[in-house]
């Protein structure tokens, strides 16, 4: 190949995605990418001669534009045409295509956010959904999907939380190596984002720089694409927008040479997040122009440029005169075309017609809506049964208020193409069947009077439907108060990328529409619909029921009406705390006795949530007990057991998540009281039980100690399990003995867990 | 020595401190540090079972406890001689105080709080402050003073802020070094604290973990630091309560010896802060228990051990087992013994009567009181004129409102005696006088009826007296309400140590007051009198004037009531920005493109202040001008000059302060858009006009790069002079030729200052 045609393989083209297309006045603009105003017209290369010399990648040819299944076909084939027309050695692009919440194009089924994940602690569900995902994916000629994310939390107030499957590592990973195994199931790449760091971003405002030292990215924020590399082979990474420490992930090449390749033996492809390159220049200043940044890209290690090539367009140049190596080039051109090798695009008989399935896709099949649906179920979370619920039967008068109620988009994320696209083409409805809280509702409780009105906005600050809603709630026996986020893009969402919080106040006058509901003395149940938790601290003791639904997706309505009535058994978890004060970010629930209650005596500041990590109420009761430890001694190369005896003792079946967590008593670092180290969620009848056991090998005590290596030490590790972060009954220690041992990417990433029924008390598996 | 006498000589007693002794009722504990509740109760030893084999430091002897002078000397003698009768060696103990805004002794000046000085912009005025304060410090028979606070604001939340000096390292190094210059030129050694990283701990909260690279140590915590060692000598450096990436200070090796000893070739000893090296096992929980946090502290270079010895207590053992060498304990008595030699400590002759000033000290002398005045009056910032600023002659009416008006303690920061320690003995008054905002105003506007109405309290959510301060509101043709901050420590304040604000609301209600004030169509002049910024965007544009005090110290109250009247020019410079809203935070001005308003198409959060660093209005008029370099290239070990013309073009005689920023175009990394790097205030007369010059060497453009080593990198620098970080009229570009220098603590540090008077002008010198 000649340096041209190997640099032409590690760029790309978002064609077809002309802002003049949309149905928009044109004094309107909605990115759908950061500075996509600014980019996007910035590229006005036709494909045919983006593709000169070939071409890496087809950018979004699904997701950019509504159109029917036939017509993307159509497109696709084209831009596959397009490629090879112009290339002297037919080495067709690769498809990639965004598919967070569901393939992000027209009319395809829209999953639960990944947050809604992260609360059903459910890895096997989520594999399942990746690998429809993925099957849809294929079946439409795509060959990589751009997720999952595995950002863990660190602000709540990021745009980006709906987009992660919580504040918990061991969580993401989890969950994060499940979607990729999924996905990837279907012949699909899964792609791994954003490596890394950038959910720490300072006062959560995206993109902004991250005050992290190398110890918390080693040990809270690199393990999810660490086990989803080592244990679900995630083929693909993308670079992450944001500096650690002042330095651009894109130019660092401790993160993709030496971590990433060196450690982690990682053998697939860096792709850039969407114009990281050239930010490179424009935003982080650290190269001169855009020719400058793809040279520092591609040293550090990014393989392929999205979604155009800007920065890699100055390659030839750099390596002619010297500048940089063309076994950079190499490198990169390799792992790509070992994709499309893997991938069989270099494949005799391979055609753009071909790459597609025959028969056309059904994007939004009863499978995968059933799929929806389970998943939706498992992730609303109980935060508080109250007085209300489950509601009781008999109920005449019931007034739906809160600006969620009535609006189906504020069911599905940012990543959604309702959400994501469409607001760029109002016209075209959401492109998918979604029943809006206060429908599903209605379904649910067939002879109840419902009145419905909103109250008030989302956003602003306009309080005239106050009054009206609060008329209603006095003329009701029961209040149920939709509340919470519209997700959008850069500015048009109270949750998603772009759409970051000053603090943790309900957005708009919802907080005050909440206190005027409060205030009539109806009975008020509040559900909140959100991508990040809020602060209810001021609402908590007053209301007759609480229930946090995390986007919920397609099927999320009726899920959220299921649990209110009761037809719904709640098992959700929370993967992110609820916050008692719209204030005291960064916090998780990771934190060191100096960053918890512990620390009463030295500020005054609360620490305690209001409802902590892995919490989540139930219909039914669940007793946790019976710890027994395998050993109270392991060498530093050991393993132990922990097994707890679960029991349902309320009068429904049901679920729990039962969660192990370790706490290195006394480390060279100053380490988290708590850190989830093992879960499993197990259903069981009532009066049934079953013993859940957790192999924990000394591996899964390590942590980055004062010289930057990982080790495992000797001495006392807590041992703690129940079913929240807060409730953990079953305490023990084991001690660790021996040398400390320095542990490397070798190392165990995860802890086997084993459900077995107890015999005689009617239980199944878990 | 034997070993438990050198051990000795680690250590310290708090003798005299005994909780039992407070005026409070028995079940009400105020600490003066932190869990004191905890740790005093458990160090019962007397000051002679303490002193068997020596003492190296006796801690706070005048500091703990109200009395007179007279009381005081003679406590003193009486400790020294309890340490020497019990030694072998007779060598007498190192008194230390607490000396931040003045000593903090019963009767002693309070000064302005040292974020007051940052207001100032005055080095050569904190230069004569700590001057004074060493001078009283010596007469008293103290030897080091714990201050100055060289902690660089990251969160504004944090309790502390008022203890600092400011957002910016050059400023915090100025007039820091500048306090270490006067304290130490009475023969009282300096101490520089809190070394370091403890001002970005986690959502502010005290004592919680620092997320922070190396990078940012190197270039915004550490500058202050190295600049007051290298430029004015400190003696000594107190170890910080924080963990750095989870490293405690006291436990980390590379901050006590790699840095600040190897690196910076400090000479002086660490002290550490109180209870720091127990906090190491019982919050940080890095060690066992107090044994091993005493071996990890000594281990990591801790050289004395404050406020008693709890953790060296174990040194003796640890070392006859084997655990660490007895070349530590030698190393740290050597640094101490060395300073006691320097102070004279074991000259022959020396006796504890003799320590002491024959005649006795005036603790609140003229000349003190006339040193707190300038600095006060220096430090008032008119943030807005409005209206009404300065007050109209004629006025008849005026009501006075808001907590701070009638109470004088809230003119004194944390660490003043009577926010200190006097809680505890509620009956010994203030022991200084301090006349109250509303006392001050009263003399300043003699012919005019004020009415006082409090309104509310600085807590709080008591609002029943809301209606009476609206109701002399309506009364009156003008209000000035004075709002903000009463200091006190752990609980016992809304600003200072301990006392962390989860947002940046005003406290209590008084931004309720407020609200309800400026309904009433009165045009209300508002008086922040506040040890951190609050957020201010919900007022700003309905104010008829604005002025910020930070903590004034005890002649504060006439400084704010000369601002008000006109009496006096203001002259106060922002050290911390006014945020325009409560959340936000962390976050300064120090901000690379990301995290400023450049990046508003990629998060909707609002980056602009409402009053940025370095702002601060006057009632005459300043004009800057007329930008001279003296090159637009400079080698890397080069130098340049930037000259500018400032006028007075108003009608009063008023000071400026001139401030050039450097922002370097293209780095390595992502580096701030401004960073100050020089400044000077100058006194003009109406007309006049001066020319300042600075002297920037490439030294001063120099950052930690991509491997940690700080660099001097070819490219342009764009110097940006003005009086604001946003009002910089003056730009140009220098452009830096070579190669990339490595630079180390041989750079300079400062950028001389010049001010030249234009003649004709009638200009004095600056």
């Amino acid at each position: 190949m000649t340096l041209p045609e190997k640099i032409a393989q590690l760029g790309s083209r978002w064609a077809g995605n002309d802002m003049a297309d949309h149905d928009l006045p044109e004094e309107e603009t909605i990115n759908v990418a950061p500075m996509e105003d600014v980019f996007a017209t910035g590229t006005s290369l036709s494909l045919e001669a983006a593709s000169e010399h070939g071409l890496g990648h087809l950018t979004r040819v699904w997701g950019s534009v509504p159109r029917s299944v036939e017509d993307g076909v159509a497109e696709l084939v084209r831009q596959h045409k397009a490629v090879l027309a112009g290339s002297r050695l037919g080495v067709p692009a690769l498809v990639h295509e965004e598919c967070l919440t569901g393939f992000t194009t027209y009319g395809a089924t829209v999953y639960p956010a990944s947050i809604a994940w992260g609360a059903t602690f459910d890895p096997e569900l989520v594999e399942r959904m990746a690998a429809a995902i993925g099957r849809d994916l294929a079946a439409a000629g795509v060959h990589q999907g751009l997720s999952p994310v595995l950002d863990v939390v660190r602000d709540y107030r990021w745009g980006r939380v709906e987009e992660t499957i919580g504040e918990d590592p061991y969580l993401v990973a989890m969950l994060g190596s499940a979607y990729v195994r999924g996905l990837q199931s279907a012949g699909v790449l899964a792609t791994l984002k954003h490596f890394a760091g950038y959910s720490a971003s300072r006062a959560g405002r995206n993109h902004g720089p991250v005050s992290m030292g190398r110890r918390e990215l080693l040990d809270v924020v690199l393990p999810p694409f660490e086990t989803a590399i080592a244990t679900a082979g995630a083929e693909s990474v993308m670079s992450s927008y944001s500096d650690v420490d002042g330095l651009p992930a894109s130019a660092d090449p401790w993160l993709f040479t030496d971590v990433l390749r060196d450690d982690w033996g990682f053998g697939g492809t860096v792709v850039s997040d969407y114009w990281a390159v050239p930010f490179l220049a424009s935003m982080h200043r650290v190269a001169a122009d855009t020719a400058d940044a793809g040279a520092i890209a591609l040293t550090a290690g990014t393989d392929v440029e999205l979604p155009d090539t800007i920065g890699f367009a100055g390659l030839a140049d750099k390596i002619r005169s010297g500048e940089i190596s063309e076994d950079l080039v190499d490198r990169a051109a390799r792992r790509l075309l070992l994709q499309k090798v893997k991938l069989g695009l270099l494949d005799p008989g391979w055609t753009p017609e071909g790459s597609v399935r025959d028969g056309g896709v059904d994007l939004d099949s009863a499978g995968n809506r059933e799929i929806a649906r389970q998943l939706a179920e498992r992730s609303i979370v109980l935060l508080d049964a109250g007085s209300a619920l489950p509601l009781r039967p008999g109920l005449r008068k019931v007034a739906v208020v809160g600006p969620i109620a009535g609006d189906p988009r504020t069911l599905m994320g940012c990543y959604a193409f309702p959400n994501h696209v469409l607001p760029r083409y109002p016209n075209h409805g959401l492109g998918v069947d979604v029943t809006s809280p206060v429908d599903a509702l209605r379904n649910e409780l067939p002879g109840v009077g419902l009145t419905h009105v909103q109250g008030c906005a989302v956003t602003g600050d306009d309080r005239s439907g106050v009054g009206e809603a609060v008329a209603a709630a006095r003329d009701a026996e029961l209040v149920v108060a939709y509340v919470g986020d519209l997700s959008g893009l850069f500015g048009h969402g109270t949750s998603g990328e772009g759409c970051d919080a000053e603090d943790l106040r309900l957005p708009g006058v919802q907080g005050e529409l909440l206190a005027r509901l409060l205030e009539t003395g109806t009975p008020v149940v509040v559900v909140v619909v959100s991508g990040r938790p809020y602060a209810l601290g001021d609402i908590a003791d007053r209301v007759a029921g609480l229930v946090q639904a995390f986007i919920p997706g397609q099927e999320g309505a009726a899920a959220i009406a299921g649990v209110l009535s009761g037809r719904i058994v709640p098992s959700g978890k929370l993967p992110v705390q609820i916050p008692r004060h719209v204030g005291g970010q960064p916090g998780t629930y990771l934190q060191p006795a100096l960053g918890s209650a512990e620390s009463a005596g030295i500020s005054g500041l609360e620490a305690r949530p209001l409802f902590p990590f892995g919490y989540g109420g139930s219909y039914t009761g669940f007793e946790v007990g019976d710890l027994r430890l395998s050993a109270t001694e392991i060498g530093n190369d050991g393993e132990f057991t922990a097994t707890v005896r679960l029991r349902n003792i309320g009068e429904r079946a049901g679920d729990e998540v039962v969660q192990l967590y370790l706490h290195d008593v006394v480390a060279r670092i100053a380490r988290p009281l708590k850190l989830l180290t093992g879960f499993a969620r197990v259903s069981l009848e009532p009066g049934a039980a079953a013993d859940v056991t957790f192999r924990v090998h000394a591996d899964r005590t390590a942590y980055t100690g004062p010289d930057l290596r990982r080790i495992v030490e000797p001495g006392d590790v807590e041992v703690m399990i129940g079913t929240s972060s807060e409730d953990l009954p079953c305490r023990g220690f084991v001690r660790v003995t021996g040398d400390v041992r320095v542990v490397g990417h070798d190392r165990r990433l995860t802890t086997p867990v084993e459900v077995t029924p107890v015999a005689g008390t009617g239980a199944g598996g878990g």
